[in-house]
């Protein structure tokens, strides 16, 4: 693995090679994408069921969109039972972690007669993609639906793209079953994207979309963002770690790896004081390589996007951390909880030799959907947030209207708009 | 005001009247937004002053373009006195409601050795979009800037387009001034969100931006998302007026009126169980409208988007509210916090007779800038957390991992991630 001694030049450039991985700059696509929208909203199930026929081969109309309650048993007898049992505990995890980010309403009452407040409500329905394909991710259901569900969304409707058979991966469909899914419907690509915000005969429309997909899912949401709300757009997969000399370089080398397995485009970089310890870490890497079951990736996403940086001081080697705003961050460091103090942006922080990244993947409980491609400066994990909303409540008595209605009117009139300064002012005449 | 007693095709009518003033159908400018953005991503500097020469006839350079203490000072004297200090009231008002939004960041100890929790942490940097044109909006910039300066963002850079003078509006500029904006520049539209999204040679790129805008200012938010998160497309105002026959018919003309105002695409309605009371708040506004500066908006705007909806039942006018999710809601019945309750979509809700709309506005503390256009579904008024972004924490002990690692191990084995499973084993191989 690539080591790099860190100066301002080659920041730059890794800066700057990373942002290549960026899904806004697949504007190709934009077009197609929009035209499959724009056809779904005119002509919702017709155009719906063309486009499934076309991308994933599968024959399905209007009586076998929705997943049935005889498909979800027969998917449970074919699901094993080991894994079956890893995702019940799994899901006790993630639920209780849910649980702790629900927030009351709230109101704050005064004796001079105002009460002032929020009122949270969770979203009514939501709408949760689910990719395809060969491989199925079923944790990322868990993921995606549990917020929802714990935040009290009344329905959650899964969607996922059919195989040529017109079936759902089983996997998927239990999890999704166990989660809380209430409806599931055999749609993927754009085109389920659309139906979603815009509703069919088959699919209700729903008030938010979320989940992760292809480069068509991902602008498709973009397209009809403001129609419905949607999540952050999910670009590739990325660890860092942030180490000095006290860290393991065997466990340090795995945790790159395990990230860099994603796909070719994911990410792996190593932040380091010790040049001793880089050059560990990177023959590590390499002994590992050869072991490893998705090796053509691995070497693909490393030579790509794995860098092993060496910095002179810890305070630069965070101030990486913070330019890079990784998705997942470790820190494997003498005192990880002090320096996690001084990390800004970070989509999910792992501290310590023992809090390894597929932790957070599949079992510890906090979300797994998480900011990437530097968007951890200003996203936030998935959580319980994104499925309420807020309204602001406001009560003024009249004695306290009266003290404020001269101040409300002197700022209405200064900005000309005098239809506000009489409404407060007619209550006070006579 | 036209009154129309609601079934089921007049509903249908009006909705769909009500979402053609969404924003998200100007497609027609995309293409002029879309290459303005490019070119100020591209030429920076150059290419942003050429558009303020263009669209705003003022000539500036990296000299002027950005505001000194001298212009905030010379603002300062030409503020009337009065208005400065009513704003201050009303700032204070603001910070106090926005303080108690603050949220900790918290975790979860126990003592199996696992801590889990969420870091909360304001973002570094947020720009803010205040329109230019012939009227300021002061109350604007308070709401805009007050809750990212309680959340504890760094640096506040406000931008706003100056007059052919190359001059800021004084009441704008010392709005920001008090509300704590750090830097504020001269330049607007589309132009502005682009410098702010990538940065130029003068203004510094910022992590989100936030604030209302013209058609363009929205395309071009809508262009840069991902790149920088923004707070909602911010569409044409409204008011919904929910009311039985209690209440004061002079009282809810006034209030329509409000926001009526604004300009020919706000919207306000009434909802009422009562013909009778619908006929006097008919007759009201029509009583006001010859007095009312802004007559020519109001009629048009009320032509337009303008509804008295007569229901037969309570049940009817609520799920009506809810149907439309109206940026601003006033309750105005016999019991208001009872009917409270039920409302599941408003930006805002306003209880009772004399918390009348533009308390909201200007004066009691809540954020003036709300979910339009049915987006109360799923966005949030403006607040403390859009400028607060959450990082998971994970840390588990030797024994606690060791405990969990078959799991863990078991779940990505099923997801074929085998890089992900050894991450975990290596740590228990000896």
């Amino acid at each position: 693995m690539r080591i790099v001694t860190l100066d301002e030049q080659s920041k730059k450039n890794i800066m700057s090679d990373l942002l290549k991985r960026d899904p806004n700059n697949y504007t190709e696509y934009e077009d197609t994408v929009q035209a499959i929208v724009d056809d779904v909203r005119k002509r919702k199930d017709t155009a719906l069921f063309e486009y499934t026929a076309k991308f994933d081969k599968a024959s399905l109309d209007a009586s076998t969109i929705r997943v049935t309650d005889a498909e979800i048993q027969e998917a449970l007898s074919l699901v094993d039972p080991n894994l079956l049992a890893v995702m019940k505990k799994s899901m006790k995890n993630i639920r209780e972690y849910h649980e702790k980010q629900k927030r009351c309403s709230w109101f704050d009452s005064k004796p001079d007669g105002t009460i002032l407040g929020q009122k949270m409500t969770a979203l009514e329905s939501v709408g949760v993609y689910v990719p395809g394909g060969k491989a199925a991710y079923p944790s990322s259901v868990l993921m995606n639906i549990i917020p929802a569900e714990v935040a009290g969304v009344k329905r959650i409707v899964m969607v996922t793209p059919p195989g040529k058979d017109g079936k759902v991966n089983p996997v998927t469909l239990i999890a999704a079953h166990l989660a809380g899914a209430t409806e599931v419907y055999k749609v993927g690509g754009a085109q389920a994207i659309a139906a979603l915000a815009f509703g069919t005969e088959s699919i209700p429309r729903v008030n938010k979309i979320v989940g992760p997909g292809n480069i068509f899912v991902a602008l498709a949401k973009k397209a009809v963002y403001g129609y419905v709300s949607i999540d952050s757009i999910a670009g590739p997969s990325e660890i860092l770690v942030l180490a000095d000399d006290s860290a393991n370089p065997h466990f340090v080398a795995a945790d790159l790896l395990s990230q860099a397995e994603h796909d070719e485009l994911a990410s792996a970089i190593l932040v380091t004081t010790s040049m001793e310890f880089a050059k560990k870490v990177s023959a590590e890497v390499d002994g590992y390589l050869p072991k490893l079951s998705r090796r053509e990736i691995l070497e693909k996403s490393l030579d790509n996007y794995g860098y092993i940086l060496v910095t002179e001081t810890m305070k630069e080697a965070i101030d990486t951390v913070n330019e890079i705003a990784p998705e997942h961050l470790e820190i494997v460091t003498r005192n990880p909880f002090e320096d996690m103090t001084r990390i800004q942006n970070a989509g999910a922080i792992f501290l310590g030799e023992y809090s390894s990244e597929p932790l957070g993947d599949y079992f510890a409980g906090p979300n797994h959907v998480l900011p990437t491609n530097g968007t951890a400066k200003f996203f936030s994990p998935l959580n319980v947030d994104d499925f309420v909303k807020k309204s602001s409540i406001i009560y003024y008595s009249r004695e306290a209207l009266e003290r404020a209605h001269k101040d409300i009117e002197t700022f209405a009139e200064a900005e000309h708009l005098t239809a506000h300064a009489n409404s407060v002012r007619v209550r006070f005449e006579d």
